[in-house]
């Protein structure tokens, strides 16, 4: 039998965990404890998979940060496994492009789709691989038995057993709480957005119900932002009548809002989570690295603080983060796009401060990669470096600066910094002159296709 | 008539505001608009008694607050009308200090106490002046008319009348909210802090009640933090039988806490007073400069940012905020007492980004300041000038830098940097070494007196 191959979906923009996730840093990129989710969910897929077996499918905005967060964890991705979206068009065309590798593949071919920003137990692992003699000729969602009324989740209501699972009788997307209470009663189970499908069966599906997506990659990569946004339950698996439930054991969770996060924090006597002082203050959940932070007499708020954004929010109506963070959008607020850090595909830099006439950057290079040949027409630029070895291309000269040297780029001179070392190369930039946007930039040479 | 003299209290190191107010810059020097409190009491001051007529009477570790802020509205305070508390000791001990110097002035000689972190309204100097007349023969404290029971305050029983006011019956210090309201229902008057004495009847009145006090300062200075800790209301007006209260037509609010900073916000229709994106969210109070706030679903809390320190407290709870000091302090942490900006004689500086390797600060030299000449065994320091001009004393040299120009001061060299143009100067200062501490500083030559 053909090992089953992994799709991970990572295309999400998450907004509910704003101001954590921004839309260029989303939710299963960041680090919740030493791993981000993206990380975890790529492990666990190794698992199943191995490295070759797994294409995640991404925004092609968050290319650098699939590929550095691999590189974290001694993975290396091909152009071929990452598969980039030039624009979102929900999951149906997502998996669809990822299982056209496997159309060609020898009969029984299959794959397992992970959404990339769930919690996930990896004992699943093992329930996939037992679900598979199933999947042959059933299109398989995994289901969850549900915990509470959730009223944010799809409900599946299971028929017939059916090998490890049972058929589908019915989905039921967000009931309300009265209806989720019955249904959870009546023995349905949450939608976790964890698949198993047959290429095979896949197509032949797809083809029925959704033709023209179909074929759509079958010639080559399609006009994808013209393709319709279809989610794979709405566009698919709610059409098919070869559809199974296979209920899982592994402990899930999709972490859907700072209530989610809330529910896997440690907790005090008074139920309060995270770092603060507490003066009768009773079922907080804080958030906020490096920073002092004291509640007084106030109950069950999720206080999360950036360097940038602060969010306070009563704990039960955090799934409305949402709306705080279109209204920004509606004003062309950038605040839900960037973090102060910004992620490049050399590294980063963060802001440390702006002022009109200058700014102050920390700007990080990763082992081995440099930035691309460059010059400013209207900033010049100090560097210090404070730690690791920088190899720079001034004008005509190249050097190497150690920690605590530093160097001055004239506005108007071709420039790069490099990272020759094996570790981190940290640099502190102060740019001056009489404009400092990020636009003001001539490169020559680039490393990552940009003009 | 001799000119009515002023006595300001700039000693106190309130800690209701924390964390805008620190111990090191206590509300009296924040600028809560284009002015401080203390500012805005030396202006109204100057009306009443010209610059040579005030005292200012504050905690020596806030000389350089005042000399500083002074310098901003264009005053200069010569050293005998700035006198310097080596410890705080309430207010009888201050005002007894600051009297002294009227003591041997003709007969009439009075001086107005004022404390420096209330609002008060400017029209105040007219009503002191009007109060003079009944001075001669009698303590005057000034009274507010209640416009709620407020639990915090002094209250103050007026008996018969006598010219402007009337004689004291009663003072009843912080009554629980039944009684207030009572006492305001029998017309009592809130006690502002704020008197109007004549030197000759303050020292016969304190020689009376306390004796050592009355004659403490006579002989030189005494040692100032063996004194008794006494308010001017418990130690002097509550025992003597020659005070009037003078009701106060001017404005006035204590801004005790942040409760009373939010009385005073222009607020919109939901209440919401600050900058922020409310959804759903009623009287709150938000103060965080420069960042974006969201508030979903709260009601009645004040959120207070500032770039180390975070509040969040239940609107009717905010006197409690000097709990949490006491709690923070009884750690010894040191975020009650500092700002991440410092404030030194010669201007301030603001860390940007501590590392351990490294320390990023923004250091702004006065016009006309110059730092120690100084050395540092174990950190060097780049320094690159962004605004002003920088005059450099590096080892033997000594040389001018310009905006966008740097220099490097290496471990061990003796060094100097001064402002000596007539606009601020800001350098961008990176320091490295394996020790940052600020104790690592030996000072050859200080302006300041600092060894």
């Amino acid at each position: 039998m053909n090992p089953i191959r992994s799709i991970i979906l990572a295309g999400g923009i998450g907004t509910r965990l704003w101001p954590l996730s921004r839309q260029y840093y989303p939710k299963q990129f960041l680090a919740l404890d030493t791993l981000s989710l993206f990380q975890r969910t790529y492990e666990r897929a190794r698992r199943l998979s191995g490295d070759d077996g797994i294409t995640v499918v991404t925004n092609a905005i968050h290319r650098y940060l699939v590929i550095n967060q691999l590189e974290e964890i001694g993975c290396a991705i091909g152009e071929d496994r990452l598969l980039l979206e030039p624009a979102g068009r929900n999951t149906l065309p997502a998996i669809a492009w990822a299982m056209e590798g496997l159309r060609s593949s020898p009969g029984g071919a299959m794959a397992a789709i992970f959404p990339s920003d769930h919690l996930l137990e990896d004992s699943v692992v093992e329930e996939i691989r037992a679900a598979a003699p199933l999947a042959r000729d059933r299109l398989i969602t995994f289901g969850i038995r549900p915990t509470r009324p959730h009223t944010g989740y799809g409900y599946i209501r299971p028929g017939e057993p059916l090998g490890p699972g049972y058929r589908v009788r019915e989905f039921r997307e967000k009931p309300d709480g009265a209806t989720a209470l019955r249904l959870i009663g009546e023995g349905c189970l949450w939608n976790s957005g964890i698949f198993l499908f047959s290429a095979g069966l896949f197509f032949s599906e797809l083809g029925k119900h959704q033709p023209a997506l179909a074929t759509a990659f079958a010639g080559g990569d399609p006009d994808y932002a013209a393709l319709p946004a279809l989610s794979v339950d709405y566009g698919l698996l709610e059409k098919s009548d070869r559809v199974a439930v296979v209920p899982l054991q592994a402990a899930w969770d999709d972490l859907g809002d700072f209530g989610a996060l809330y529910e896997h924090e440690p907790r005090d006597a008074a139920g309060n989570a995270g770092a603060a002082e507490f003066l009768d203050a009773r079922g907080n959940f804080v958030h906020a690295r490096g920073k002092h932070v004291g509640v007084i007499g106030a109950d069950d708020l999720v206080i999360v603080d950036t360097p940038d954004a602060l969010l306070v929010c009563d704990r039960g109506q955090t799934s409305r983060v949402r709306e705080l963070v279109e209204r920004y959008d509606r004003k062309h607020d950038p605040i839900t796009q960037f973090h102060l850090q910004v992620h490049r595909p050399w590294g980063s830099y963060t802001i440390l401060e702006e002022a009109p006439s200058y700014k102050i950057k920390r700007v990080t290079v990763r082992p081995g990669k440099r930035l691309s040949l460059q010059l400013h027409r209207r900033r010049s630029e100090h560097w210090i470096v404070v730690s690791g070895t920088a190899e720079i291309q001034l004008g005509e000269d190249r050097f190497v600066l150690s920690p605590n040297e530093s160097t001055f780029v004239k506005a108007g001179v071709r420039h790069r910094l490099g990272n020759p070392g094996a570790v981190p190369l940290e640099v502190i930039e102060v740019q001056s002159g009489d404009y400092l946007g990020e636009d003001d930039i001539v490169r020559f040479d680039d490393e990552y296709g940009r003009e």
